[in-house]
């Protein structure tokens, strides 16, 4: 198979900070599109990545699955992308097409598993996948999205991972003009599922820790703040929410929120992947037929949804753009929590 | 109000055995009906109510809240029923009427809460509800059930609580013919959701610990066994499972079970109340879209409407009939899963 070499940014091992190199994209095939990447947003998943953090990394590793940029090249057969256009990649870059996820377009939930936009395995090149922070990225049209022109490139960038990993449970348990919905966590996912859910129509709660973030909250949508320390509070949410979107990365205590729930309520996990502590409560899950779920990103189909939802609303991220050889000191402000709400690359910075 | 007394079978404290003793009921209102109690199943919670085994007990207790028997007295008001009819009682007596769960024929999941059928507390006398081990019941008519005469009436007094505990959770995640059900546990609660879930249709697996279980599993009409000791038949048994019926009713490891939930599938908790041991781990749930719920037993429209699908197919619990002064010896038997599937009170015996 031809390849070509693209300059990227990325890390030798789990210790190294990142840095400039090339790596190989395959040339594109029948059914690719080729993108000039312009911008890449910054995922939490990217310095878990680099840093081996879940183990599993393999190296060279290439993060960034937060992808928007022109259509440079497109294949014999592709029919949905033409040269010039405004595209975009997510955290997908494959699946088997074949299970009954994909068949009913639920690429994320691939039986034999998805191929990650970085440190999946490339079927073509037989080699790990390598992301957004480098040039050029070659992709199946199956798996490219439409960016609505109107909206800000690079503020767009970030729905391809904390927008539609907040779209989905949203639309999966059906919020619209009726819903109470809560957000657990102000960060790059919590701030895109209070916009999201407010223009779908729902009444917006923020949860917060600690006060100080009224303001922000308010401003990116949000009907109210409650500080979950708070215990008076907390018992005047009792039984209120219909849908909680809780967007913590660490471990943290669920049973501070499910005497929230109304009857029938969801409260929905699309940070935390490992075991809950302390120990989930049963009692106010079956006294009122609630529910723990957990939910991975989204399909491509409903990835397009949210991009075309957002161009009608108007809705982008909030982002702080960075330059690529910013990525080390962004990472360690990730850690502190400290972007409002979201690093996007400047992939220009890159070619300089 | 006017009060006449009744015979029953109870308990002064929670250290003593059930003993008879004399209780008094409510003299019918215009709303109420009646009841001479036939049959009596024996519920767990029976057991845990007149031990105080959950805090919370008012003595004398008693027990007894899968009640079945003939109406012999109705209110001025009462439309649904008529002296002679086959009526039964459930876990609830009353509830607010109110809120948005009972104006969704929600009671179980009353805001307020639901009145128990016994150590509730009841709104016309102002003391504690005694349950069905007694020789008559006072119950509003909306509470009280009709039960079609083709059941045998002492088999079909379980349907009030083991049975709507399992119906409820397969009619609300809308079990049928294509779904693919698993039970956790063939006790009382385990051996009904076989029987319901397969009248509806579903393929019914039954998870058990140990080998020995097969013939009666599938003379109730499941359709496999799975040991779940057995590594190897678990793996078989991976991504399956729409909706698993978790009816253990003491702690125990959920984590076992998720991976074998199909993508979207749901285990419900219907048996347990507390923290759960191991700790819940995430990962499977959110790389599959899975949850972990909780209900309580049902609606009394979802309980009638259970009853006559259970008329309508011949469905009614496997028992061993006892007699009222067999109780405490029933209670130890209990404690060793030493019953097919429940064991119910011949009341003529507490008229002796």
């Amino acid at each position: 198979m031809e390849k070509f070499e693209v300059k990227a940014y990325g890390t030798p091992s789990a210790k190294a900070p990142l840095k400039q190199l090339n790596i190989e994209r395959r040339e594109a095939t029948s059914k690719d599109v080729e993108i000039d990447i312009l911008y890449c947003g910054v995922c939490h998943s990217d310095l878990h990545t680099a840093r081996n953090d879940w183990g599993g990394s393999v190296y060279p590793a290439v993060p960034g699955h937060e992808i928007v940029g022109r259509v440079t090249k497109v294949g014999t057969d592709v029919t949905k992308f033409k040269v010039g256009d405004l595209a975009a990649v997510g955290c997908m870059v494959d699946s088997c097409r074949e299970c009954p996820s994909c068949r009913q377009d639920l690429e994320q939930y691939c039986v034999p598993g998805f191929t990650g936009t970085y440190n999946g395995k490339d079927k073509h090149l037989n080699m790990q996948t390598f992301g957004g922070y480098s040039e050029k990225v070659v992709v199946d049209e199956h798996f490219v999205l439409r960016v609505p022109e109107n909206l800000d490139p690079a503020a767009a960038a970030p729905l391809l991972c904390a927008g539609i990993t907040t779209w989905s449970p949203l639309r999966h348990w059906k919020v619209g003009k009726d819903s109470k919905v809560a957000v657990v966590g102000l960060g790059g996912l919590g701030h895109m599922a209070i916009k999201l859910a407010k223009a779908l129509g729902a009444h917006v709660t923020l949860f917060s820790r600690s006060p100080g973030k009224e303001q922000d909250a308010i401003e990116l949508g949000a009907d109210q703040v409650i500080i979950s320390t708070d215990d008076s509070q907390m018992l005047t949410a009792k039984g209120k929410f219909d849908l909680i979107i809780d967007t913590v990365p660490y471990v943290h205590d669920v049973n501070h929120y499910t005497p929230t729930l109304n009857i029938n309520g969801t409260i929905v996990l699309v940070g935390y992947l490992g075991p809950l502590e302390p120990m989930l409560n049963t009692v106010p899950m079956i006294l009122g037929r609630k529910s723990v779920a957990g939910s991975v990103i989204g399909g491509i189909a409903e990835t397009q949804e949210m991009l075309d939802f957002c161009g009608e609303h108007g809705i982008v991220s909030e982002i702080e753009m960075i330059n690529m050889q910013d990525i080390n000191e962004a990472y360690e402000r990730m850690l502190k929590s400290d972007v409002r709400y979201r690093f996007v690359i400047d992939m220009a910075s890159l070619k300089n």
